[in-house]
C-alpha cells in the first residue's frame, strides 16, 4: 500500500490552471523562485511518502488509548509529528515574523493534500493547529500571539476547535458551555464538547483549545457566543509550563474511520485540575464575537478539509489502480489470447478514471482557490485584491462539498475496483471508504455548505461571483470551440464532446443560478431542496472547467510537439471527464429546478 | 435502532403494482388464500422484529470466532437460527414433497427481504442454503435429493456455495479445484476456495458445500468445471452423520462489514478428515456443467442479493427518519420561533426521500420480477409462462445491480442525515454503510450484472425483452398523461412532472437500448465502457415505472374516497422519485451514448 505524490499533475495543476508564476510575482513572494517550490514540494514528498504513509493503516488498526483522562497516541504518531515540527512544517503558510515560512497558498495547498492522502488521522492535528495559528493571528491580541504562535508554529504545541455539544453540532447558536469572569480578567469555563479531535494526545507538550462558550449575561443565541483560549497546562509569564488546567478527556469515540486520529468528549470544570474548579481561559478578541471569529477560521478549515477529500482520493485512486494492473481475471471483451489484467476491462478503466476524472477536477478547483487567496491577500490592486477574495469565498463551500462527496465516492469506486479483496480490511481500500465517511459531516456538512453557497455566497450579491465564473467558462468555451477544429482526428471527437458536454454544463449551472435568484424570495424552501445538487452541480460544472482548461493547454503541448507522455494522459483523463462526468449537470440542474415540487412532495410524503 | 417491517408499503406493491391476486390464481396456489399470506407476513414480521432485529448489533460486534478449524456462531445466532428451523421458514418458497411449503415467490420475496432488513449477516446463511436447495433440486440425483434436501429445508443442516479461488473470481474459468473420480464413484477434491459464507459454523449439524472442480481430464477453461456435493460429515445409508470429511476452515476473513457472518477459508484435502486425504465429493449432474448448474442457481442468488440491497435500505431509511425526528438542531429556513427537528430541513427531507424513494422503487421492481418469476413457473398457457420467464431474467441484473448500488447510496446518506453521530458506530448508521459495501462484488459485481443485462439479456434476443419493458412503460406514460388532468391542484404540478421526466427516461432508456444494439458488433468496448451506466439507467427508469404506476394507483384511491394517509405520502414519495431521480437517466444515458469517447479516452490515459 505504498503511495507516491502525484507531483507531475500537482505540477501541471500549479502552473498551467492556478498560474504559479503570477502568484511568485506577487508583493512578498518575491524571494519564493521557482526552484524553492520545487525543492518543498520533493521534501514535502519525501517526508509524507516515507514518515507519514506507513503510519495510515497503523492509526487504523492501532488507535490511540485512553486511560485515565489520558490518551497515548497511535504507534509511531509522536515519533512521526516531532519529525514534522522539526521539518518546519507547520510553518509553511504562516508568517515568518512568528517563526513560520510564510509561502503563498499555492504552495502550501499540494504539501497539506499530501499530508492528506499519507494520513488523514496523522494530518488532522497539524491541520487544526493551523486553524488555531490563524484565529490567534487574526483575532488575539498581540500576547496572546506571542505566547501560543510561536509554540504552535514550532510544533511544540497542537491547537484544538471547540465548538460541539451534545446539543449543538450545526446549530451553534444552542451552545451551553459557560464562562465566568474572574477578578483577573481570565474567565473560568465549564460544560461539556465533543467531537474534539486531538483534544487529548501525548505527541506535544501543551494543547491550546480554543472554545465556544457564553458570558453570564450574554445573549441567547448566535451573538451571545464568545471565544476563549484554554490551555491544557497554563503558562507562566516566562514561558515555561504551569499548572494543569481543569480541562479533561472523558473518553474517545469509537469511530467508523479516521481511527487514528483521537477525537475526545471534553469535560471542562470538572474540578480535577490543579487551578481548583473551571477551566481557565482567557477571552479572545471582543466578548459575544466569537462565532464571528470562528467563521474567519471557517473558510480556511472547510479548504483544509476539502484537501482531505482530495488526498483521500488520490490514495484510493492509486491504490485501485495497482491493484487493477495486477489482477488478472478475464477475457478481454474484445477477444483476448488468454486472461488480462482488470485493467483492461472497459468497466475497471471507467471507474479508474472516474475516480482520476474527480480527483484531479476536484484538486484543479483548489489550486485555483488558492492562487485566488492569495491574490487575495498579496495583490497591489485593491480591485483584483477584492475581486479574487469574492471568488476564493464563494470557491471555498465548493472544494469542501465537492471535494468531500466525491471523495466517498472515489473511496466507494476503490473498492468496487478490489473486488471482493476490496471488502477485506487487509487490502486497505476499505479503509480509505470509511475514513472518507466523514469527510462530508464535519467542519459543516454537505447541506451547511450547499447553504453558504446558496445564501452568502450567491443570494448575498445577487450572483455576481456565480456569473463571475459563468463569464470566465464561457471563454474557455470558446477557447475550446477555437480549438477543436484543429485537434488531431484521433481524439477530436472526445475533444468536441467535452466542448458540447461543457456548453450544456455552463447552461445548466447558469439556468440553476437564475433559479435561485428567482425563487429565494417566495420560495424558500424550494430553492433549499435542490441547495446540495446545487453545490454538486457546481462542483461538476467547475471542475469541468478546469478540465476543459487542462485538455486545452495539453492539447497546445502536444501540437508544440510535447513527447511527455503526461499531456496525453490528462488530456485522455480531461476528455473522459466531458463524456461521463460532466453530464451529470443535467440531472443535477433539474433536481435544482425541481424545488417547488420536491418541496410539496416532501409534505406529502410526511418525512417531517 | 428498532426495526419494524414495512407491511403497509409491502401490502401496497404486492397487491397493487405485482398483481397478487393474480399469483394467488395460478393452479398450484389455490389453497394459498390471501388471509394465509396475511398472517404469513405478520408471523413474518414478529419472527424478524422480535428474534432476528436484535442480533443485527450483536454480530458486529461479537462476530464468530474460529479457533482450531472450529467457529463458533455470534452469540444468538444459532439459537435464533433453531428458531427460524423450527419455524419452517427455510421451506417457504420450496416444494411441499419435500417439507416446504410450496408458496409464490412473491409471498416468499418480502419474508426473505425483511429477514435481510433484520440482520444480512444472520440471513445469508438462509439465503445460501436456499441456492443449495434449489441446485439440488433441479439437478440433483433423487438418491442425493432425498439425502440431503429434507435436511436443510428443515434447517437441521445448511449449504454453501464454493466458487471462488484466490485466483479465480469473477472470472471462474480459472478454477483449479481438482476431482479425482474414485473406485466407488465418489471424488476426492483438493484445492482452496475462498470467501465461502458460513462455510464452518457451529449453528446446524451438518454443512453441505457445493463446489465447483475440475476433473483430471476435464477441459480447460468454464467447459472444465464441475459440480460437487462435500458434506462436512459424510451421511450414512441410514441418514445419520459418519465420519468427519476432510474439508477444514482455515481462516475466517476480517472484513468491513456483516461481520455477524463467517466468511471462510475452506482447504479441501489436507489430509486432517476421518475419511485420509482429500474431501469426498459427489458428482451433481453431468461432469463439465458446473458453471451451467451454477448459472441455473444463480437468477436466485442474484435475485436474493438485490433483496439484501433492499432490506438493509429500509432499514437504513427506518435508522435515518427516526433521528431526524428526534433531533432538534438549527432553525426553519422559512423561519421559525424555535429551533425544529432536522427533519424539517429541506435537504434533510431530500435526503430522507431519495432514500426512500429508492427503496420503494427497488422494492416494486422486485416483487413485479417475483410475479413475472410465479407466473413462468405456474401459468397453464406456455407463450405467458415464456414471455414471464424472459422478463424476469431480464429484471434480475436490474434488481441485483441497482438494489446493491442503490443500498450503499441510501446507508451512506443514512450516515449524513446522522451528521458527526453517524460517524460514531454506537448509533448504527455507521453499520449499514459497512454492510452495504459487499451488496454489489458478491453473487457478481455490478460489472458483472451490467455485463449480463447487456449481453444476454439485450444483445442475445435483439432487444426484445427491452422494448416489452418500453411498450409497457409507455402504457404507464398514457395511463399519467389521462390522469394528469384530473389529479387536484394541490399535488398537479408534481404529477406532470413526474410524467414529463417519466417520458423523458423512457426515450433515454430506448436511446441506450439502440445504442447497444447498434454499436455492439463493431464497437464492443465502448458498449462495454457504458454498461454500468446502461443498468442504472435501466434501474432508474424501472423504478420510475414503477414509482409511476403507485402514483396512478394513489391518485384514483385518493380520487375514490381513501383516508388512508398511506395513499397520499406514498404519491408524496412517487412525486419526489419523479423529480429529484428520475432524471439521473439524462446523464446515464449521455454516459452510455459517450462509449466511443470514453474507450478512447481511457487509452489515451493509459489506466490499462
Amino acid at each position: 500500500m505504498s503511495y507516491t505524490t502525484p507531483l507531475r499533475d500537482i505540477r501541471f495543476a500549479m502552473q498551467e490552471l492556478a498560474g504559479l508564476d503570477e502568484i511568485l510575482k506577487l508583493p512578498g513572494f518575491e524571494e519564493v523562485e521557482p526552484d524553492v517550490v520545487d525543492a518543498i514540494l520533493e521534501e514535502n514528498a519525501r517526508f509524507v511518502q516515507e514518515v507519514v504513509a506507513p503510519l495510515n493503516t497503523v492509526g487504523d488498526r492501532q488507535p490511540p488509548v485512553w486511560r485515565d483522562g489520558e490518551v497515548s497516541s497511535a504507534p509511531g504518531f509522536a515519533k512521526a509529528f516531532a519529525e514534522y515540527a522539526a521539518g518546519g512544517w507547520q510553518g509553511l503558510l504562516h508568517p515568518t515574523q512568528w517563526g513560520g515560512q510564510g509561502l503563498p497558498q499555492l504552495v502550501a495547498a499540494p504539501a497539506a493534500e499530501n499530508m492528506q492522502s499519507a494520513s488523514l488521522a496523522f494530518a488532522l492535528c497539524p491541520m487544526l493547529t493551523d486553524g488555531v495559528i490563524e484565529a490567534l493571528l487574526s483575532v488575539g491580541s498581540p500576547e496572546q500571539r506571542q505566547t501560543y504562535v510561536p509554540n504552535l508554529i514550532g510544533g511544540r504545541w497542537t491547537g484544538t476547535m471547540n465548538l460541539t455539544e451534545p446539543q449543538a453540532g450545526s446549530d451553534l447558536a444552542m451552545v451551553q458551555t459557560k464562562a465566568v469572569p474572574q477578578d483577573d480578567g481570565s474567565y473560568r469555563l465549564s460544560g461539556q464538547k465533543i467531537f474534539i479531535t486531538y483534544g487529548e494526545h501525548d505527541q506535544a507538550e501543551n494543547i491550546i483549545h480554543l472554545v465556544l462558550a457564553r458570558l453570564p449575561d450574554a445573549p441567547a443565541g448566535v451573538k451571545g457566543i464568545s471565544l476563549f483560549i484554554v490551555p491544557k497546562f497554563l503558562v507562566n509569564a516566562d514561558g515555561s509550563l504551569g499548572p494543569r488546567n481543569d480541562v479533561w478527556c472523558a473518553s474517545l469515540e469509537h469511530k467508523l474511520g479516521i481511527h487514528g486520529s483521537p477525537t475526545a468528549v471534553l469535560l471542562y470544570g470538572a474540578g480535577k485540575g490543579e487551578v481548583g474548579e473551571g477551566a481557565i481561559g482567557y477571552l479572545v478578541g471582543e466578548a459575544n464575537r466569537g462565532l464571528e471569529y470562528m467563521f474567519i477560521m471557517m473558510n480556511a478549515a472547510r479548504y483544509a478539509v476539502g484537501q482531505q477529500g482530495i488526498g483521500l482520493s488520490e490514495r484510493a485512486y492509486q491504490l485501485a489502480q495497482a491493484y487493477a494492473r495486477e489482477r488478472i481475471q478475464g477475457r478481454a471483451v474484445e477477444g483476448s489470447a488468454g486472461p488480462v489484467s482488470i485493467s483492461h476491462h472497459p468497466d475497471v478503466q471507467r471507474m479508474l478514471l472516474t475516480m482520476r476524472g474527480l480527483t484531479e477536477a476536484a484538486r484543479a478547483i483548489s489550486y485555483v482557490a488558492a492562487a485566488a487567496q492569495d491574490k487575495a491577500n498579496h495583490h497591489p490592486d485593491a480591485e483584483v485584491r477584492t475581486r479574487n477574495r469574492a471568488f476564493y469565498e464563494y470557491l471555498v463551500p465548493i472544494v469542501k462539498g465537492f471535494s468531500t462527496e466525491s471523495a466517498v465516492e472515489v473511496a466507494s469506486l476503490g473498492v468496487q475496483v478490489h473486488g471482493g479483496m476490496g471488502f477485506i480490511e487487509e487490502t486497505g481500500a476499505a479503509q480509505h471508504y470509511r475514513d472518507a465517511r466523514i469527510l462530508p459531516i464535519y467542519e459543516g456538512t454537505t447541506a451547511i455548505q450547499a447553504n453558504d453557497l446558496v445564501g452568502r455566497k450567491t443570494l448575498r450579491d445577487g450572483g455576481a461571483a456565480a456569473h463571475a465564473s459563468i463569464a470566465a467558462m464561457r471563454d474557455t468555451l470558446k477557447a475550446l470551440q477555437s480549438a477543436s477544429g484543429q485537434v488531431p482526428m484521433e481524439y477530436r471527437e472526445g475533444f468536441c464532446l467535452l466542448r458540447d458536454n461543457f456548453d450544456q454544463a455552463i447552461q445548466a449551472y447558469e439556468g440553476a443560478v437564475a433559479f435561485v435568484l428567482e425563487q429565494a424570495g417566495d420560495h424558500v424552501r424550494a430553492v433549499f431542496s435542490g441547495s446540495v445538487p446545487y453545490l454538486m452541480l457546481a462542483g461538476v460544472s467547475h471542475g469541468g472547467w478546469q478540465m476543459a482548461r487542462a485538455a486545452l493547454a495539453c492539447q497546445r503541448h502536444i501540437q508544440a510537439g510535447s513527447q511527455d507522455p503526461f499531456h496525453v494522459q490528462k488530456l485522455g483523463t480531461a476528455l473522459f471527464y466531458g463524456a461521463h462526468i460532466l453530464p451529470r449537470t443535467l440531472s443535477l440542474s433539474a433536481a435544482v429546478r425541481a424545488g417547488l415540487v420536491a418541496d410539496a412532495s416532501a409534505a406529502l410524503a410526511g418525512v417531517a
